[in-house]
């Protein structure tokens, strides 16, 4: 049996059964979805089928499958529902995801779903929901199990028989003080291998150094990444344990960083990909328009040399290509300034130097391309001035390029400000205005 | 005691030890990090500091920190190392990591490793090297424990106690056929809460699709994220296990799909953000140099309307305005469409209504912009006529922009060529194209 075969052949069924529309079909093939790949089916669908496949689930599947829709999505389907629905669909999940999509939802539902829940799950709830989303506080889950460092491991074995379920992404129990505070970590496989007459003093690992509850999410999943961890205890200032953090959630932490630097480089925002034209025309037409705004400026820079263009046209030829190189190599110098800081490579030690690289490395791109710009214009326009002035004004933006693209991040970090969200419109505004400003500032010198 | 401040201060020791240069110190702090640390350290110092802080490594650290260094910089400390040193250091690695390595490595380098290691680890590494690095056969590890159905689960754990180590993150059990062929899973949570005289058979987990060793790490990483998977059993076309798929590696195959988004768009390669000056000038000076050639196709339109723009300055003015917000417009489309096709979020139902949405979110802002344009350009030169030509050449641009930014990379991806390195440059060259042909051409046809 070829799996892949076997689910690419699902996928043709329910295709068919899309398109004819029979849908017993449909909810046949989507009961025995798992909830990631009923959910990944609902999201790349367009947004007519989208409510019709999730009309077509089980009931039991519902909550399993809203949690793992992308939240915009989740958010869409929780307003269309009544909000006991809501209340008791939510009430199904773990605490962690409780958390998470309750960190989505108003007041009223909050409330609504804390109220249905038990004493000791809504303590756990609201202990998650009292952390920012962005710190690891507000990544963990309280469904740790802790044990004491004077037990023997068979004392601990048979505890576990008699709790019959381990959490998912259990790697390791957490050992702990009589006031709960964290002692060290007792990973599973160990108990697994072990004479169970030896105690759990002599076998834990206590060099693994516990997650702060305040410490920022990136950090916490470049920790992860670093290390190659599987979940993580979390702790209070005074290092009592609070509860852990599993690497499913640590992988959407990466994703969502990631999508973070793209979609904001390309002035998109955090879109949903299928969301109808409606919901996604207003998000771009705020960027086009602060784009315009910008370009206005530049424009405005031109207008400044209207009588030198008149002179000579072939100014306004040549014009947009000192624009566009200095535009594409402040870009390359912004990208990898975010990207580093993204990934937490930026450091004291380490920003002037990269300021100075990007410097170095924008002075011989502009020398070079500053040469070859001025040899085809020369030739283009049979004018050696307007060669000698296109190097001069092209070597002047690809420097400032270079040393504003690697420094404005860091600028703009400094003042709280998001660098990749602010940074690419700062940036081409900058060296669409000096583009224009250097080549057309010169000529006028030049051809009077 | 609070860890944050704790490594705060080891970073802040290390700052001083650095710029006082005294050795012993810095050694005796590196001595203390995980490899992954030490390996960030070094990936995020420039290149003076990278040198003397590899050498300054404990000699058991430097296997695993080589590990954990990205692959371009890696490559660059084993170029400088005997070819006998490289193969004892890779030599200590798992053997998915050796595979990963040598994945990168000159032949003669590759068969000195096989040489040193033992029979069995070297039929293992061979294994994986057989398959390329982007599909789940290069991925996985031979490190798996294979147990048989009818094995009571006393029997599993007596054997796990003479094994004595068991392999890092694993999850499950992998439950194989009197041939090897792939049957099912055991979670060694269950085994740990379940009576022990129970077989595997009743306990084990039949539902789990293993990952076919030929199917894309893309799709693999997908399958990861959508199921919260630890580890994942790999299997041949005949369903014979093969090894398994853990959760670090996934990791980094998001990473890394994530990073060639952002770096294709941004048009700077795979670049090592610490780079030295003179090697990351040229990979950048490549694009430039593509850029600049595109930058004289669109200068190229412009000359042809030389006359048209003598008599008419307001044109070389206004004109940058519409290819900019063609640019705009166009890249947003262009991510949309990459960002979903790296998340595999593209298949034949929805591509239609993609580029349909594209083209009406493209409809709207283009007449949204067009009349703000028409109305600010007409006041701006007292010209009624230039606002209407400005308002039509906008709306051209940016209907084509939405369109082909949106067609383009689904044509690229039929064609095999990758749509996040080709796609900017394209679509920037039509919408510039674009962009000044229709303005300039109907200024022509208006002003004679």
């Amino acid at each position: 049996m070829n799996t892949a075969i076997k689910s690419q052949k699902q996928l043709a069924r329910l295709d068919q059964a899309l398109d004819s529309g029979t849908l017993a079909d449909i909810s046949g093939i989507l009961a025995d979805l798992s909830p990631g790949d009923a959910a990944h089916l609902i999201s790349t669908s367009p947004p007519r089928s989208r409510d019709l496949l999730w009309n077509l689930l089980e009931p039991e599947q519902e909550a399993d499958v809203l949690n793992e829709l992308p939240e915009e999505l989740r958010s869409s389907f929780i307003e269309s529902m009544e909000l006991t629905d809501v209340a008791s669909l939510v009430g199904q999940l773990d605490d962690d995801d409780i958390a998470d999509i309750l960190q989505e939802l108003p007041e009223e539902v909050t409330s609504q779903v804390l109220g249905i829940m038990d004493e000791a799950d809504r303590a756990r709830v609201e202990a998650v929901l009292s952390f920012s989303d962005d710190v690891a506080g507000g990544l963990m889950s309280a469904d740790t199990i802790t044990i004491r460092a004077d037990l023997t491991l068979d004392v601990v074995l048979r505890y576990l028989r008699r709790h019959s379920e381990i959490p998912q992404n259990t790697d390791n129990l957490v050992v702990v003080s009589r006031n709960d505070r964290y002692v060290g970590i007792l990973p599973i496989r160990t108990i697994l291998v072990t004479d169970p007459n030896v105690s759990v003093r002599e076998m834990m690992v206590t060099s693994r150094e516990p997650i702060p509850a305040n410490m920022p999410a990136s950090e916490v999943a470049r920790k992860f990444e670093r290390n190659d961890w599987i979940s993580a205890p979390v702790v209070d200032d005074e290092g009592k344990l609070l509860g852990r953090i599993t690497i499913d959630d640590i992988v959407d932490v990466i994703r969502e960083e990631a999508d973070h630097s793209l979609t904001s480089l390309a002035r998109i925002g955090e879109e949903d990909t299928f969301a109808p034209a409606l919901q996604a025309a207003p998000r771009r037409a705020i960027w086009l328009g602060i784009n315009l705004l910008t370009a206005f400026l530049a424009a405005g820079v031109i207008n400044m040399f209207q009588g030198t263009i008149e002179k000579v046209v072939a100014l306004a030829v040549l014009m947009p290509i000192v624009a566009s190189m200095g535009g594409i190599a402040g870009t390359q110098t912004l990208t990898v300034l975010i990207r580093a800081m993204a990934l937490g490579q930026i450091n004291r030690r380490n920003q002037i130097w990269l300021v100075g690289r990007e410097a170095l490395v924008a002075s011989i791109n502009g020398i070079l391309w500053a040469v070859i710009v001025a040899i085809s214009a020369s030739f283009w326009f049979n004018d050696q001035t307007l060669g000698l002035i296109i190097a001069c004004a092209m070597l002047i933006n690809l420097i400032t390029a270079g040393v504003f693209g690697a420094a404005l991040p860091l600028l703009l970090q400094k003042l709280g400000i998001d660098a990749a969200l602010a940074g690419g419109v700062v940036l081409t505004t900058v060296t669409d205005v000096v583009g224009f400003l250097s080549f057309l500032g010169l000529a006028s010198l030049f051809y009077g």
